[in-house]
């Protein structure tokens, strides 16, 4: 029988059903299929393809069997478990922790498939806010030369969880009903509000989330010297993120060129 | 008695309600108070300093006796009725109709008050999203001299009057109940989502609300080569509009110089 023997971490959150989703979808060549979640999860039946899954725990064997793994849990789970899956897998991981790694390719496949070389077993995903913006500008880059992007997100609270999304419901109908309600995932009301995004904040006054987007976006295109400036923001919608962007090139660019360039791109 | 004989035009619009709130809190020296409205609020009574004012419709006699009037309508209402406030009453507008007039003073005033001279009888009050972002720019272009800037709104609802407000809130209160609703104020779905701002599409390619930036900046700060790229966001919220901004400075310019400039700025 064709296909990988393909296992998902962190398959019940936001991430890992949206992947499962897509998987179906796309009608993607598995032979077998393993999902993985927190203890709490272990046990509990999921369907794909209409055949039921069991999930399991994450065990120091239970990769042995795998052809490929995809990450989709946080940075606490891919630090411990992604080594020990690199034995015996390769690794796709959504998380932060291995994102600037110099040894690990960073990689959006319809922009930069060529980082990932025949010795890497690790191929890292982006940021989902540096995933939307590159999609956007790569086919103008390389057309024009980037060389400086002004972003401002409105970020969702699906960036944030499946968790979250239910808090930013029950905060709005907690609001709508003059009911008090006390949230346990964001720090400040949400509800019918805006706030910076809730990473942390650093040294030089930029929050996590804005930093990566530089970092990152420079490692994809391959350009240390490319300027980002980044505002992120958290705004009340479940899903989908959206950007402001401004970007300048290297060469003139009219509307009507940049139209027609991302008329043509990928989606 | 001491104060203006002073009127409110649109006084049960959501600018008119706060305009009336400041008023009672700064307290304004103010002799007499006529309030107006469209004919569907002809006789409602308001409170304003504790005292009953009984709301009336605007007749072509109604501004004699008046020292000053504010327009807190929309356009159409001061096109037809500022030039007839004006034979007998000063009057500040703060809609966009006479805005980009050369002959109307266009007035922040911790900006510039020194446009208003005095053969000025009107006065227009600028766009609520150029009024917040000039208020912040305004101190360190003094200092630094601004040259470029790039804007990305988050609009709340209020900018869009009070009717939009409740819409908004209906509009949430039907989704997370699962019941249909029927918008009739705003084009697309706005609970728990975000759309550019629904003011018309111009042949730029920027809609109505980012040109107004543009213009009213240029005006504001009499200079009409400062560049400004504003990009317009209507979002879920229900009163008070956020801004992500990118200035570029003719001098050099640290962040500890900019922080130590706006903490002495006027709110």
């Amino acid at each position: 029988m064709a296909g990988l023997n393909l296992g998902i971490v962190g398959c019940t959150g936001a991430v890992g059903k949206e992947v499962l989703r897509i998987l179906e979808k796309r009608k993607f060549p598995i032979r077998t299929l393993r999902c993985f979640a927190s203890e709490k999860s272990e046990g509990v039946p999921l369907l794909f393809n209409g055949k039921q899954v069991i999930v399991e725990k994450l065990t120091p064997h239970c990769f042995e069997s795998l052809d490929l793994t995809l990450f989709c849990a946080g940075r606490k789970v891919s630090s411990e478990w992604v080594p020990i899956a690199l034995k015996s897998s390769f690794v796709i991981d959504n998380s932060s922790y291995f994102r600037m790694d110099p040894n690990v390719p960073l990689v959006i496949p319809e922009i930069n498939p060529e980082a990932i070389e025949p010795q890497h077993r690790l191929i890292a995903s982006p940021n989902c806010s540096t995933s939307i913006l590159l999609m956007a500008l790569f086919p103008l880059h390389r057309k024009f030369s980037l060389k400086r992007v002004v972003v401002a997100t409105y970020q969702a609270a699906s960036g944030a969880g499946y968790l979250a999304m239910q808090e930013l419901q029950e905060e709005a109908k907690a609001y709508l009903e003059g009911r008090p309600f006390t949230r346990t995932i964001f720090p400040h009301p949400y509800a019918f509000n805006l706030f910076p995004h809730n990473s942390p904040m650093q040294e030089d006054g930029y929050v996590e989330e804005e930093a990566k987007i530089k970092e990152e976006s420079c490692k994809i295109l391959n350009d240390p010297n490319l300027r980002i400036h980044a505002t992120c923001v958290r705004v009340p919608v479940l899903r989908a993120h959206a950007e402001a962007v401004n970007a300048t090139f290297e060469k003139p660019i009219t509307p009507e060129e940049a139209y027609q360039v991302l008329s043509k791109a990928r989606a």
